[in-house]
């Protein structure tokens, strides 16, 4: 039985963490720490787990922790992870962080979009948590930097298309559109109910932290640099991301080589589902699971390849895809928590 | 291993049966019917079963059904059911009938309210399947008639102060609040997106066919005849009821020694929670699972009992409920397949 | 062109203030004031003003604007109205005021629900802004205190039947429902998105302040002390209240009768709008507008009228009415700016 | 005062063309027809007009309705319209068509997409009805073609860059959102509310009809063929659509300049609304309204342009647009009956 730690559990990715884990049948959760709540039941917070635990939130430190877990999760915001990590690895603990600050492989890159790194000599340390592109490397891995939930999905959508060099990679243009969990829970006038509900909008064009993570995985499949036009919406949904990516044929194909092509490369993928001809995905399809599901096409007027593809944000593109990642770092089969059944309607 | 078939497996119930069905260990499908989608892959209709079932609507009779199952669901409308139970029972499977057909104990009743009954002789064959209620009854049988959606919360938040005599039966006021989802997935005006979203209405006032279930139960437990008012009413969100129940005590008492009270009568059920003083039921807390939320208190002004209760419609309201019974026919552990931990947000 | 001031408008209802007096032809807006935007154009804040207005934020005392404008709508919290109204009033200016300061008659009751008065010599001299029933006090006051959201339709909803003791005075319960926009623009953890969306709850039962304000104006009505069960639901809609009352009948009647008396109670008025037989409100067919629309039965199998009412929170339930007493303070149509067609979808 | 008839009264844009010219001071609706809701009032199938008009829909036929209206409105589907506009227009009444069948000026184009044109002698005289560029021919016209929801925020988005080529007029990329209103009310399993809820997804990717009326309406402004990738998809909310727009800059500017150049093409225009840079639209400040808003920015990483432009679809998509082009037609200020204020929240 796995011991396992969630350090800043009162998010929505730490209750979605909790969630997952309460039917984890290999591992348990002795402690959730949250500053804000230190004391009260995780269940007084999210109603959905009563009876179902008796856990309380506690102001615990990275030092109370390290020794109780075998794994901990890091559910804090960037900044405060590349604090705490140290603390974690030093005393045996494998972290997977579910927050930016060990996904960008150049520090330059990380300090421009985010801020001063407080231990960048464990960026060559980490691996970049997604599974279906880094397998090998995160089985024998103990810092784990699990994907933002942007690029999950938008990764997994190009990443066939790239490696088989099938696409220009100065074309990539990607919308994405992401449900509001995404913005977390801290409470913000741009979140209310009444400001997202029955509105639609772009944001941080051009602009988000995103941007140079899936920009640094797609050069990686490309094998050159790609540097991506990239805009987010806001969908009046609680949860999900579909992206839309576009890019231009470099060499001749059909829509039909192109789905074969990526059925192969997922083969043995248990969480990626490529869709037959025809079909596209829709996020009330993965709602609820670890799934993510892709669809493409050729529009054959302007040679352009769309690709859709789609997550549950906080699932595979957060604590699903965190929780697939302990399994692998600890040898226990990938599905372990995750056989999630996605919930429609 | 349970042989399980789906009559009628192309709505929403259908859906959801198989849903949970997937995850049940000791049973398997073996059959779902549907004539409009005969020869279709489930996941086609329903795309979040890629990757988790190959099967295929069948349009199968209930004699050719018969023979393969232990157990069959009849998630067809009223009506209907009446017709293919009796097929069913004579060739020795057990039936769990979503529909309406037998849950009226009275025939007068039931042929008032809905229409003529074609086999009456079996209704007091069949058990009101509310195990909360009726689970002795329902070990035996092999003929259960699954709850309304509206009737089991409402009945569920009302059976302690009914049983106990703390309030006036004849003073019972229900007040309901459905999602879209209970009126199935049937096309029609009234349930497109742009008429429900941004609106909130009640229908059928007085008139609404669960009136006499709830009725014929809250009587049993009240020891007496108890016809209430129920309104129920369309909340834009895809899942769940909530129903705020109003009645006058007849008897001196408090918040603290009523909810007591109900901790009591549901101390032994996995699926019923009880909210400690202050704190009551949100939709959002039980969709995806199969609990019944229960939050009440005494509004001292007026010496009315409130009391809240809130389920999944399409869960605790329907399948989850129905997969519940099946458990206990069979002699499985009752929340096979139904450790559901509720998907928020 | 009568001159007004907008005294708190950075929220909702001084949102829906400037909306409905930019198109209202005989009065001209000369300030909107708010602290926390000083300075910033209203169309930055709310950006379906650009090309409408150029107005900004001002942080004007009362001193600042009570020589400037004729009438002043305070849209500030309770407590805050209280402090300001006598600066207005002693300037010669009417005042309007949407918080709760002036609505209760007896100090008592307004100070064990809200907090300690300090204008409290100003009470007897506010008139309760509802037109439909006190108009003829409204014509001559210079301090109108505009009713609540929730008692503005649930005292349409019952004056007809209350007025002509029809009913018990003694049974009524009221089931309201309301939109989010009815909590404000505040930041909180309980009105994001997230969390009202695809939920639904009661909230404040038996405590919410607008309690004391509906059994006041009931109590009128009915010529003796009524004491009603309130319980308020959160909708996850922007805007609407849908209020289900129930009483028990003292004397014999249809649903035909009292259609009929309620279609004579308010013949004369234009934003009461009073259902056929067989035909309810939903607040989609307010929402936009200045109506308040009713509709009503008899339950005959337990002697209970049910009188659904359902408004447009913010304007009927707020800024509508307070324009509309506006254009009786002022000898104005009472329509002005108020020719609203609802919006639907 | 003109006489208007709306032909096709009993879809969303029928009922929006009824909500507008309730409030047109210069014309007036004589008839509104529905095969379907013969004889019933208006009023009872959409309850926002209760107490606003008692009109009856009729079954008239375009010879009943052609002497008594000045101005018809053809809101019914593609195919109709062109088997009832030339009994309109040879009885002097002029059309305004809501439908496809006058939009595109290559029949061959048409006749691919859609289907045979009945009445292909007319084409020519149509006029695409999208004012902010076609205002001096709309003037003389007595025939037409209101343009389409998605192409009427698109082209508008797009309008300056290309008639000052800016960007490269093949690099064109469209991915737009549109609200469910956009799919009419005609029941079907895909625009119920269970279905379009907590859902997002793309359909008719490179099939969507209005394809060619983007591609020939941009081909004109960039005085070359354009050809564009467009890919829809449908946002849960009920009104309305918001474009994002790629394409690459073939010259050098920024950010600013480009803004500036918009400003200036639209300095005329009551209903289009240019964002100053760094805001950008969002659906739920233009909903409504006639208002079309643009935001754009140049991403300086690749060099290419993004354009964002949002719609009410059923008002300036459709509707309004079409009471726009009346008033054009008729000599009457353009903003007649279309002073709306943008709805929010």
């Amino acid at each position: 039985m796995i011991t396992v730690g969630i350090y800043g559990g009162s998010g929505y990715t730490g209750q979605e963490l909790m969630k997952i884990l309460i039917r984890h049948d290999e591992s348990r959760v002795i402690a959730v720490t949250s500053r804000k709540y230190k004391g009260m039941p995780v269940a007084d917070v999210y109603p959905i787990f009563r009876g179902l635990t008796e856990a309380e939130y506690v102001d615990a430190s990275p030092e109370d922790l390290a020794g109780l877990c075998d794994v901990v999760f890091l559910a804090v915001p960037h900044g405060e992870a590349m604090e705490v990590a140290p603390l974690f690895l030093d005393s045996g603990t494998k972290v997977i962080d579910l927050s930016a600050d060990y996904r960008l492989r150049d520090i330059n890159v990380y300090e421009s979009w985010y801020k001063r790194h407080t231990s960048p000599h464990l960026i060559d340390r980490a691996v970049y948590g997604l599974p279906e592109l880094y397998r090998d490397d995160i089985v024998g891995s103990d810092l784990v930097a699990n994907p933002g939930c942007y690029p999950t999905g938008v990764i997994l959508g190009l990443a066939p298309i790239l490696k088989e060099s099938v696409v220009d990679a100065s074309s990539i243009i990607v919308d994405s559109k992401s449900g509001v969990s995404g913005a977390g829970r801290e409470p913000s006038t741009g979140s209310l109910f009444c400001e997202v509900n029955e509105g639609f909008k772009a944001y941080k064009i051009g602009k988000h932290r995103h941007t140079p993570e899936i920009n640094q995985e797609l050069s990686v499949l490309a094998g050159r640099d790609v540097v991506v036009t990239f805009v987010p919406h806001l969908i009046p949904v609680n949860r999900g991301i579909l992206s839309t990516s576009y890019a231009t044929l470099q060499r001749e194909t059909s829509t039909g080589e192109l789905i074969d092509m990526y059925k192969q490369f997922y083969r043995d993928e248990q969480f990626v589902r490529v869709a037959d001809e025809g079909m596209f995905p829709n996020i009330s399809s993965v709602k609820g699971s670890n799934y993510c599901d892709i669809g493409l096409t050729l529009d054959e007027r302007t040679g352009r390849v769309i690709i859709v593809s789609s997550i549950d944000n906080l699932i595979k593109g957060a604590s699903g895809q965190a929780v697939q990642n302990m399994n692998i770092m600890c040898g226990l089969p990938e599905d372990t928590g995750l056989k999630l059944v996605p919930l429609f309607p």
